[in-house]
C-alpha cells in the first residue's frame, strides 16, 4: 500500500478531539479495515493550522467544525481539489447539500456525512444504500435528544419546563444555549437532509416548519398520560399525492408506536415504505465519541470503496461455558421447608437469588424464581441436584434471563 | 451507459418471484439509482433454464433458491467468472462464508447479502459499513419472526405452544415443516453470520450452540408476567475475555430493554461498543416483498459502487397545509354547555372528536379532547372561533398527535 492515509482535521472541540483520540486508539482496527495505517496529517482550529497546508498534505479531508461559514469554502475547496470529504454538519448540508453534492459529483469523489444525522444511529447509510431503489413513503423520527431528554424528563417528574430545561443544562444534555435544540431548529435541519435523500428532490432547511417544546405545559403531559399518549418531538418527512411534507412539531403517540418507547437522550427514525412495510433505527444522537464514532465509519467506508471486506483475520475461540441469568419454574410439593431447601442447594453452589414467586396449594403448588448471574456450569450442576429432590413433583424447568434492568 | 443490467436470477420461489415483481414496479426508480435500466435476463428454476448459459449474459447474479447444494457451486461459478452475486441464502453463508468471501476477494467482484439476517433490517450492511472500524462487543437480537410470533401469542393469550403453532401455521407465519425456525437452528445460522462480520473471525454454523422454543409453557409465560418479563428467542454474539459465544435461546427480558416491545413477527438486532453505546434496529424479518427490497438494495450498491449518489432530480412541492390529529386543552369555565358549545364548533368545521377527558371543578375545569385527522388550515379555523369563546379561562392550548393505534 501506498504508505498512511492522510487525514486533515477541520475543528477541534468536543467531536473533533473524540475522533483524534478515537484515531489513535482505533490504529490496529482502522489499519485492519482500510489496509493501512491512519494519521492525523493536519489539524485547523481557530488558532492555529493553515487550510491550505493541511488540503495540500492530505488523502481526505474530516471537517467537524461547525457553522457554513468558512465550512462551506473549506469542504468546497476540498471536494474542488479531488479529496474527499467527511463532515458532521448539519447546518452546511442543510443549507448548501445541493452545492455540495454538486461539486462532489463533478469532482467524482465522495462526501460524506452520518454523523450529521442522529449521530450513531445509521439512518443516511440507510437511506441512501440499504433502500437504493426504494420510493420511501415517509421518513420521520426522533432526531434531537435534548428535547427527547426534557420532554421524558417532564413527563415522569410533572416539573416545568424551565426546572426541566435547567436539569438538562446541568446533566450536559442542553448547551448553555439551547435555543436551536428547544425551538425544533436544529431537529429541522436534519429533517432537510433526510427529505432530500429519501425523495431525491432538493430540500433545503428554509423550506421546513418547525414547532419546538417551550410551551408545552406539565398539565399537558398530565392529561395526555390519561388517554395513553407519550409526547416527542417529531420530525416527518412524508410523501402526499401532490407533493411532499417537512415538519417538525411537538406530538403525541399512543402507546405501541414504535418511537414511544424511546426516552432519554436517544434518537429514533423510521422509513417507511411499501415494500419494506418500515424500519426503525434507534440509538444515542449526539455524544462526542458516538458521533465521532460514526465520522469514522464514513471514513473507512470513503477509504475502502465499493465492497466491504470480509476478511476474518482473528480466530478466536468460540466458548461454550458463559455467565448467565436464570427462571426457575419448580412444580413442588405443597409442604413446608421446600423454598429452605431449594436456597441451600442453590447457595451451596454460591448463586444469588434475585426474585421469587411462590404460589399455589396442593397439587398445584410452584415455586418460581429468578436467580443472579452465574457460570452455566455450576447453575447446571446446581439444577440437577435440585431436581433430585424428593419435594418435586416434576422436572426443573428454567429459562435464561437478561437481567439488565431499565428504569 | 453500455446498455441496460443484465440480472441473471438463480429461484424463483416466494422471494425470486417478489424480486422479479419489484424489478418491473420500480424500473424507473432503479434507472435513475443505477443510471441505466435493468432486466433480469435470465431464470433458472428446478425445471427451467441453464446455469451456464444465464452466467454468460449475466451482469450480476442474484441466488435465491435457497439450501446448499447446487446453490454453493453456482455462488461460486459466478464470483470466479467475474460476476458479483446478490443472495439471500443464510444457510450457504453460515456454512461455506469463509470460502465464499475468499472467492469473491480473489475474483476482486462483491458478494453481498443483506437478505440473509432479518431481511430488510439493515443489519449487514451497518455492521460492515457504517461501524467498519468498530470493535463490536455485542451483536444480539431478534431474529426469527416465526418464532417471536409465537412467543407473543403464547404471552397474549395463555394458549400452549403446540395451538398457537397451528395458528401461526394458518396465519402464514409459520411454514407447514417449522422445525428449523422453531428449534432455534435458523436463528443459530443467522448468528453464525453475524458474529462472523461482528468479531472477523471464521464463525461457522456448526459452532453456535442453539435451543429452540419447543418446550416452553403457557405456566412460564404466566408467571414471568408476575415478574415483569417477557420472553423472546435470543440470538447473542458476544465478544468476552477469553474468546466469544455465540448463542440461541429463549430468554426472559426486564421491562425497559429496547428488545422487549418487539412483537409479532418483526426482528430486532442490537449492536454495542463502546464508542456507540448501542444501536437497535426493526422491522420484518421476513416477507418475500421485503426480502426482495434487500435483495435490491444490495443489487443497487453493486452496480453504483462506492459513492451513493446525491442525484435530486425530482422537484417535488413541499406542502404546508397537510391533516394532522390534534389534542386540545381548554380551560373552561365550571358551567353547564361548555363541552356542547365546543363540540358544535368542531361539527360546524366538519371536525370529529376521538375521546374526550373533562375534569375539575371550578377554577381548575378542564376540557382534553383528540380529535380526528382534518387538515391543519381547517383545524386552526375551529381553534380560532373556540379561543374567542366566553367560557374560556385562557387560550386554547393544542399539540398533534399520531393516531394509529397499536395492540
Amino acid at each position: 500500500m501506498s504508505g498512511s492515509l492522510k487525514i486533515g482535521l477541520l475543528g477541534r472541540g468536543t467531536v473533533g478531539g473524540a475522533f483524534a483520540e478515537l484515531v489513535e486508539q482505533r490504529a490496529a482496527t482502522i489499519e485492519t479495515a482500510i489496509g493501512r495505517e491512519a494519521e492525523i496529517s493536519g489539524v485547523l482550529t481557530t488558532g492555529q493550522g493553515d487550510f491550505e497546508q493541511i488540503l495540500a498534505g492530505a488523502d481526505v479531508m474530516v471537517e467537524l467544525m461547525g457553522g457554513t461559514d468558512p465550512a462551506r469554502q473549506y469542504v468546497l475547496a476540498s471536494l474542488e481539489a479531488g479529496v474527499p470529504v467527511v463532515t458532521a454538519n448539519k447546518q452546511l448540508l442543510a443549507k448548501h447539500g445541493g452545492e455540495l453534492f454538486a461539486a462532489a459529483e463533478k469532482a467524482g469523489v465522495q462526501l460524506r456525512f452520518e454523523a450529521a444525522v442522529a449521530a450513531v444511529v445509521p439512518v443516511i447509510r440507510v437511506v441512501q444504500e440499504s433502500f437504493g431503489a426504494v420510493e420511501f413513503s415517509k421518513v420521520f423520527g426522533i432526531v434531537n435528544g435534548t428535547t427527547n431528554f426534557i420532554l421524558s424528563e417532564m413527563a415522569a417528574t410533572g416539573a416545568s419546563y424551565a426546572e426541566t430545561l435547567k436539569r438538562a443544562q446541568d446533566l450536559g444534555y442542553a448547551e448553555a444555549d439551547p435555543t436551536e435544540d428547544v425551538n425544533g431548529a436544529d431537529a429541522a435541519a436534519k429533517m432537510a437532509i433526510l427529505a432530500r435523500l429519501a425523495f431525491h428532490t432538493p430540500v433545503t432547511l428554509d423550506m421546513v416548519d418547525f414547532e419546538g417544546i417551550e410551551s408545552v405545559q406539565p398539565d399537558d403531559l398530565a392529561y395526555a398520560k390519561e388517554l395513553g399518549l407519550s409526547l416527542k418531538l417529531l420530525g416527518v418527512a412524508e410523501r402526499l399525492p401532490d407533493g411532499i411534507t417537512v415538519r417538525v412539531f411537538p406530538c403525541f403517540l399512543y402507546p405501541g408506536h414504535p418511537l414511544s418507547p424511546i426516552e432519554g437522550p436517544f434518537n429514533a427514525v423510521m422509513v417507511e415504505a411499501p415494500e419494506i412495510t418500515e424500519v426503525t433505527m434507534s440509538g444515542p444522537g449526539a455524544g462526542g465519541q458516538q458521533t465521532a464514532a460514526a465520522v469514522l465509519g464514513d471514513l473507512v467506508s470513503v477509504v475502502t470503496g465499493d465492497a466491504p471486506t470480509h476478511h476474518a483475520p482473528e480466530e478466536l475461540e468460540v466458548l461454550s461455558d458463559v455467565a448467565s441469568s436464570f427462571y426457575i419454574h419448580l412444580e413442588v410439593a405443597d409442604e413446608p421447608g421446600v423454598l429452605a431447601e431449594v436456597a441451600k442447594m442453590l447457595a451451596d453452589h454460591e448463586i444469588s437469588v434475585k426474585s421469587v414467586v411462590q404460589r399455589g396449594i396442593g397439587s398445584d403448588a410452584r415455586l418460581v424464581m429468578v436467580i443472579h448471574q452465574c457460570l452455566e456450569s455450576r447453575f447446571k450442576q446446581a439444577i440437577g441436584e435440585i431436581g433430585r429432590l424428593g419435594s418435586l413433583r416434576s422436572p426443573p424447568r428454567y429459562i435464561r434471563v437478561i437481567e439488565e434492568e431499565f428504569v
